[in-house]
């Protein structure tokens, strides 16, 4: 290590700070009363409460356009992971091709390698654009010939912050008809979109051709992760697979906390929109911060609370370097090789954080990058 | 059907219930100050928040007589199914033998057969008999033999209650040794033991040889399944690859409800005595309604919450018999051949009810036993 510690408040980038944005309201009061109802709640069926299954699929079915059926099409589940882990077990054997987008959130691979699934990447070309997210077509429709028969990817894309485009979703949507492809989408952070994101929903463009399960929870934007709260809705058969799993994995989301989520979609007036602009302010405050360093290149995120900025070439292995960053300026950041192997030069940095805190920490991020400069 | 309905209230014996035998106490209050600690206590550690696991371990090792490591050797899960799975999956791969006892908790064979792997039933001769389990050791034996390399069971018998003898355990501990096996043992009931009943812990009777893992949980005996909690502990090289497994299944059990886990074997005084004496009471009204129908036989459990009488001949197959005392008498009961093919014409109560209402309902189980009586 070169020079001295760097003083500062330390800040966690790994994940969110739900001190800093604490869940939404009437969060515990829910849960409370979950507990006051008794054995009903704590017994629910493993897809979850049916009565909080159809409230919550019409909130669902209003944000993304299309229908949600509440008895048969939606499944609750130990967060957004859970819901993940249950559809892409449901979904792929060993040997099965998945076409999984490169960056995209390390479990999707991890999971598909945990069953001896085979993973095909389909590059994402973020940097330097706004009007799209990036996805390579060409390499989906090829994954898709060479006989992938799942396709899995996160919009927001996790780690960029990249919102698809209505003509990317569209033509996701088109080549998953025609290969009559499952696409399993995780959508945790789409209701986190900045001034001028145009966000569309795969599940509202497409036809029964194509099986189609997305994913939502309240983790992110909502600070509601201590619940472990996720659902999962769409193809019927899939919801059915899932919760034969869930029987064996785990039973069900905790059953009084399935109440929490009468809540969701259905905070108070205003909430949301004030949520997305303090985010909003600190994501543009960071941007300002990092481009001040010359060589560093970031897309501002369009949507959810991940910056995933390029490091310029340093004098050690980018791996020790964010080793450094903790132990030197007290500043936890999640390296891009999770992401891609290609992204080697990146990390990710959850910026829903303490406002000030975050700058002064993204500050001692240059300062750091100064002293290991190549 | 024959004739019409028998009135009485409705009692759902797949389940306890937890309005009649209330959540333990304090666990709600601790459920409370977890939301107040905050982001700490939402993002843990995948395998647990460290102090809660300490505090665990040191009352573990007290209950079960043998030293448990709260820092590498234990890891909360979502409920002890969370467990069971990751246990499983962290151990059985495909085509892998695993002896599981019979009749024994659906789950496990479900578990082994979503991995492919293959299982070696071995028997439990559980009626009858008082002073031990009743598993064939030999067969056990020969499983181990025959090249299973974990062995899996619930103690008590899960659906029988019946203990397993200190002979027997220690039998197990030797073969299980020999073999240098993985032993898998859940341990959800064996707070709740009744007069007479010696319980032996299969972990304080082993050397490191076999690889042992023992699971419990709150969700029966203290209620506490509405917060989805369990543990494992004991062989730290599978708790590891648990944690790993768990960091895609479900990431960690839920954050706040880990606070929860404060209030185990730390109850006030007495608590446990008054629960297992309420639940006695019930067992021995049950038993003495159930011993009254003629050609009916059931082993008085040594522990637990379940009864599995073995009923007489019927005119009807056994799954429309069930299916009838849930629409004709209002009894809900599991089919036996969930535990054990050979096991049909038995059923599984959980007599974890309302005692007044129990005992109403196994009169009306007795009654439409006559009326359908081969």
């Amino acid at each position: 290590m070169l020079g001295g510690p760097i003083a500062g408040a330390p800040v966690d980038f790994s994940h969110g700070d739900v001190d800093a944005f604490r869940p939404s309201p009437g969060s515990f009061e829910a849960f409370s009363d979950g507990v006051a109802t008794g054995g009903k709640q704590a017994y629910t069926e493993y897809r979850g409460d049916f009565a909080i299954r159809q409230a919550v699929a019409q909130r669902l079915a209003a944000f993304t356009g299309a229908s949600v059926d509440g008895r048969d099409g939606l499944i609750i589940t130990p967060g957004t992971q859970g819901a993940l882990f249950l559809a892409i077990a449901s979904t792929v054997s060993r040997g099965d091709k998945v076409a999984i987008v490169q960056p995209d959130y390390f479990a999707n691979r991890k999971i598909v390698e945990f069953l001896e699934g085979h993973c095909l990447p389909v590059r994402l070309d973020y940097m330097d654009r706004q009007a799209s997210a990036g996805l390579d077509l060409d390499q989906l429709e090829a994954a898709f010939k060479a006989g992938a028969k799942v396709f899995l990817f996160s919009n927001p894309n996790n780690p960029t912050g990249a919102v698809y485009s209505r003509q990317e979703v569209a033509h996701i949507a088109e080549l998953a008809n025609r290969h009559r492809a499952t696409v399993i989408v995780d959508q945790l952070y789409s209701r986190l979109t900045y001034t001028g994101a145009q966000f569309a929903h795969l599940r509202a463009q497409t036809t029964d051709a194509a099986e189609i399960l997305t994913i939502m929870g309240p983790s992110k934007t909502e600070s509601l992760s201590g619940y472990r709260l996720g659902v999962a809705f769409g193809s019927q058969s899939l919801v059915d697979r899932m919760e034969k799993l869930q029987a064996i994995v785990s039973l069900r989301a905790a059953g009084y906390g399935q109440s929490v989520l009468g809540t969701w979609f259905n905070e108070p007036q205003g909430w949301l929109t004030e949520r997305i602009r303090l985010h909003q302010g600190i994501r543009d405050d960071l941007l300002s911060v990092l481009r001040s360093t010359d060589g560093l290149t970031v897309r501002s995120p369009d949507a959810g609370s991940y910056l995933f900025p390029r490091l310029p070439p340093l004098s050690v292995p980018h791996l020790d370097f964010v080793r450094f960053l903790r132990l030197q300026a007290g500043v936890t950041v999640t390296p891009g090789t999770e992401f891609a192997p290609h992204c080697g030069s990146s990390i990710r940095l959850n910026f829903s954080q303490d406002h000030m805190a975050a700058i002064e920490a993204v500050k001692r991020l240059g300062e750091l990058i100064e002293r290991y400069r190549q």
